[in-house]
């Protein structure tokens, strides 16, 4: 009996019990979404003013289900790349992201709650927002993937969304930042808060010492099932960059998405076979670094950059998360002691720094005359204070909703604020969580049984003994057992 | 050469040129698809008045693509599971799953057709409700699996499809019983026409006697692959249970459908590792049990459930659903030589009568306060009668379409009818169809031919001698073929 | 190290940086996407006029979605299906693709522009566009899959996208012929573009001569990986066929596409068992047969074809592949030395002229009885000139953008023009593309090369040896080695 999972399910239905609760007391359906709201209705019986304004679920479905997609299958089928770890890569990811969907919408509701005390109105854009934090806590799980245990990545979750969630609260309505494509509270918040985790845990000093373990490693079936998180990751990107904003903004983070996408995979190809000593691809490379585009233009993907501007974030996102996987992770683990099992420093961290940065000189050089009045729904804080004098230069100027009169330069300061306060956050909320996590109750993990599914799932019979009885295999005679097969084809040369 | 394949292509030719024949005289295009109709017309050369309706496609699009993906991607690789079954799983699924959608076309245009004689209309919604009819005949297919011919599910196929149509428009004309997500009319129907169908074939018995059959089990890969399956319906089930309802309503049933689903899921892994011997995982019970959320909340799906309610219901799917796997699958294998091989009883058939009495509870307590007028959109037969004296006393229900004036008590009871009179024609239905495919000239499956690929599939050569030449590999004499591979299983002589 | 990649990653960098001056010289935003263009903008603090007209995005981001997932998941996860070249399959695929949509959208701005000289406006469209060109490069990607190097397929893709363009110009703009699907443009121009390229590039000598290849196969898990692709190119291709059409038009080709690829899947699997010796399904059949119901409507798929057409038409497309697939690739290699590794010439080459073909005869039988005014639009080349007697006998016609006049049959003899000049410039383009990429610098694979992703890619360490070392491998003695495995992890005890 696996003594780490004893109590667990006793815990998580606990869990559930209290998010019910919680829910019973604070949620209720947005207007949109109420039979007793007369708008965005649908009820032909009725006179038409009852649905004359359109339902936002019409607007916001399919953008939803796209992200839905990446969350669950992109993130999902991204981290079974580990030849004995598909179960819980696939499985834990699943868990996690459902418990972690229903917390985020409760911790939403202290900030961005509707009417009345920490009141939540759920509508299709407050499951699209519960999805987009939960990528954080999905990026978080990967930089320690196959060291946890479930119990662990629960109470993870359950400290990482609500941390987010002050920090999201901070950067967008204190800090007044712009990140559409959350490159900064998402991607960065994600990335360095699972890096400080696995620091804390002690991953890094646990594999280092002796020798390596064969299981971190892929196979040439769970590498193909690992594009499959990374195909859909790559096509849906434009809609997780665009999700939260509209009109022609949505349109734009679309476009720059999708060319920083093109050009960051094209990038990502020609440094992978250059790096390696055999001018081969690595794929690894492959399934990361080409998505490293989406992350790198995220926080100015709907700012006026140009088409060949967003190409260029492509290929330094790509540039960069390729060196970060050939050159910098081992370093992290050779002298950091830093273990970080599915490189997400390198596709979410760096490439979310690089996307914060980028925003900021956008920010930063971003007028009037590039945006029209747009400049100012861009960017609120930028719109004038009530009485100011612009406002008696330019009359249209009146029409807006007032905002702090800040300039480009401040705007750009306080992105990088947001930024800095980003990676402060984080990286502390990681460290902390990570030493929670270490009491010895919660921390049950041998490096044995890292990377390995046969610890938390009933395996097929097929590898049952190979996965359990390693000893038993490397006693093999070499003749009557000359073969184990995990996973396929024999080819026996006897025929 | 495959006896029961004799004439297959054949018979199937024959009801492909039927099918074209009747709808040849039957199906025409709807008005928002016919060039000479000025409705959703975009001829941007012509008069406004051409195209200012929108085209029905538009709106439903979407919602048809998910549900899509969920009927043939969904299905198809969720039963993958079975380790030599999987050429079968995702292709038998395709095939029946595309003549029956035809079929199905055509079945609708019995009792919903257009203008004139049995004159079937074709529009978006024709085809998002031939794949929802589709999902009842794959739900069945679940029950069958791996001991079927494909000529027994064609006609198995022909048969539920035509009786799924009489059921549904039963319930939904007749008792105008609610059913938004099908959980009655789809769910319910299906698994318990596939139990019948099992039991009257007596798959369950032949299974029962003598040695179990090491082929129905799953391996590493199989695994993995069925979780596509599973991710894809968990991810898509609220476009599911809200593709036929607009507005407000179907806003809800996205929301609840997505609360019941996260619900559920933690459910289902807490319930697997509890009710495990070793506190471990059980992939059936991921691959299956994480989905009865979407199932149970199916008929209640836009009904004012609040998210609070949609959790627990999500909860009890769950929890019914993994003690339908763990505990009930073997039961009734022992003891009603029932055999499911997918378990559908558990996902599809228990929480979809959940499902049904969810749904009766809601009607039994829905009022006015809570819904407004569109009370009477939900459930049209509380609409008041002509010339009712409640119309007398709140003038504003002269304008909706006159009902029969049910009380919410009788909306509940027909409710309950629906559900009773769905169980009846199902299990009926089933038992005569399985007696059908019991006529020797269909049924020739032997018990050593189930889940085995080999016997419809030309199969690569990797795997073709251990599907071809099983007694041979028997009589390995543990030196020269110390190992027999098949995509994942070893078979070691030696053991 | 492999010489053929030798500076590889310089040349791919190159091109990039090329793509991305190209970029800042002619590509801005369209209208829709721009900041200060006040049309389809979404800033609510603006008066109402900015935003009152819908932007595009809305309409076309769903299909754009189901389209990008055809390219990169459907193309690259069709071609995984042989056995050790699932990396490449999947990965050259992204790498190409991401190349070639940058490209294409270069390509289209030299004739379709917008503003300015050679100005490119890029919307939704455009990007939805590019994946459509895109389609054409895979196709013929296909037909000499495993036996070029990555640099020659950005070479080819290169080439063919600018003819690609030219050729859709000549055919859409110049013969003003129909073409919704790209059945013709992208279907065909596709497939013989490749055979052309196998053909001039002498593989089919190469495999003809000397034992076979074994690597020239599929496994049980490369074969259902393939059919993601498959069932992802199944559900969305009703996306890819209506994707550039509008209302009415768009709503039948989605029903069209939708009828006949279900008929074409059903023939498909009635004809793979037929033409089987032992009555036996062929996974080549149904990962690809069952699909050619697309390719077979695509022309025709917004005409007004009536459903029972589309069914033919399914029925039609199915036969042919699979015959294609069962009897004339065979003949091709043998008699004229021409290998076509995915049998592309089945999928898109006989049955895109069928489509070809079709459209021509429904052209050809059009008439305003059928299409009402919307004739008109459906064939402007058919609406009567200025000052045309026409207009005279019917004012109505008066309200059109006067066209060229032509009579049905003119349209039907400028539809078989569009095809056969297609035919022509797509064989005569693959033979000269493949006599470049003949050149020694760039034609550097040997037979025994073909198939193998270890030649491009670091391979798992599990077939890492199977891989690299055919020879000992043949050499195993029956005792010391007695299995290798591939597609897995072997632990090889003696090791």
């Amino acid at each position: 009996m696996d003594k780490t999972q004893y109590g667990f399910g006793a815990i998580l239905l606990l869990v559930e019990a209290t998010i019910i609760i919680q829910m019973a007391t604070m949620a209720d359906y947005h207007s949109h979404a109420k039979a007793t709201d007369n708008v965005g209705n649908n009820n032909a019986q009725l006179p038409k003013y009852y649905r004359e304004e359109e339902n936002i679920l019409r607007k916001k479905h399919p953008v939803f289900q796209d992200v839905h997609v990446m969350v669950f299958i992109g993130f999902g089928f991204l981290m079974t790349f580990l030849k004995k770890y598909g179960f819980s890569a696939i499985g834990f990811n699943l868990l996690i992201a459902a418990l972690n969907v229903q917390w985020s919408i409760l911790c939403s509701g202290f900030f961005h709650g509707g009417s009345g005390h920490h009141h939540i109105d759920i509508s299709i854009t407050t499951l699209l927002s519960a999805d987009l934090a939960t990528a954080a806590l999905l990026i978080s799980f990967g930089a320690v993937l196959g060291k946890t245990t479930p119990l662990q990545l629960v109470i993870m979750g359950l400290i990482e969304t609500a941390l987010f969630t002050c920090n999201e609260h901070l950067g967008l309505n204190i800090f007044k930042a712009k990140d559409s494509g959350g490159s900064i509270f998402v991607h960065v918040f994600g990335a360095y808060f699972g890096l400080g985790a696995s620091l804390a845990l002690g991953h890094g000093k646990t594999i280092s010492q002796g020798p390596g373990l064969e299981k971190e490693g892929s196979s040439y079936n769970s590498d193909i099932f690992a594009m499959i998180g990374t195909v859909f990751l790559w096509l849906f990107w434009p809609s997780f960059n665009s999700a939260l904003v509209d009109g022609d903004d949505q349109h734009r983070a679309v476009i720059n998405t999708y060319l920083s996408l093109t050009a960051c995979c094209v990038t990502a190809f020609a440094l992978s076979s250059l790096v390696s000593e055999e001018k081969k691809f690595d794929m690894v490379h492959i399934q990361n670094a080409t998505l490293a585009g989406g992350v790198a233009i995220g926080t100015a993907c709907d700012m006026m950059i140009y088409p060949y501007g967003a190409l260029i974030v492509g290929v330094l996102g790509g540039s960069l998360s390729v060196i970060g996987y050939h050159y910098i992770q081992a370093a992290f683990l050779s002298n950091l002691k830093l273990h970080d099992t599915c490189g997400v420093h390198n596709l979410h961290g760096m490439p979310g720094v690089l996307a914060g940065i980028i925003g900021a000189v956008m920010a930063g050089v971003a007028t009037e005359s590039q945006y029209g009045l747009s400049l100012y729904q861009q960017f609120p804080a930028r719109a004038p204070t009530k009485n100011s004098s612009q406002i008696h230069d330019n009359p249209q100027l009146s029409l807006l909703i007032p905002g702090d009169g800040r300039s480009a330069g401040d705007q750009a300061g306080y992105q990088l604020l947001a930024l800095g306060v980003t990676l402060v956050i984080a990286v502390a909320g990681g460290l902390i969580t990570g030493f929670i996590l270490r009491v010895p109750v919660l921390n049950k993990m041998t490096k044995e049984q890292y990377f390995d599914d046969s610890h938390f799932w009933e395996i097929p019979a097929d590898i049952k003994s190979h996965h359990q009885e390693p000893n038993k295999m490397a006693e093999g005679d070499g003749k009557t057992v000359e073969a184990f097969v995990y996973d396929n084809t024999l080819i026996d040369t006897a025929q």
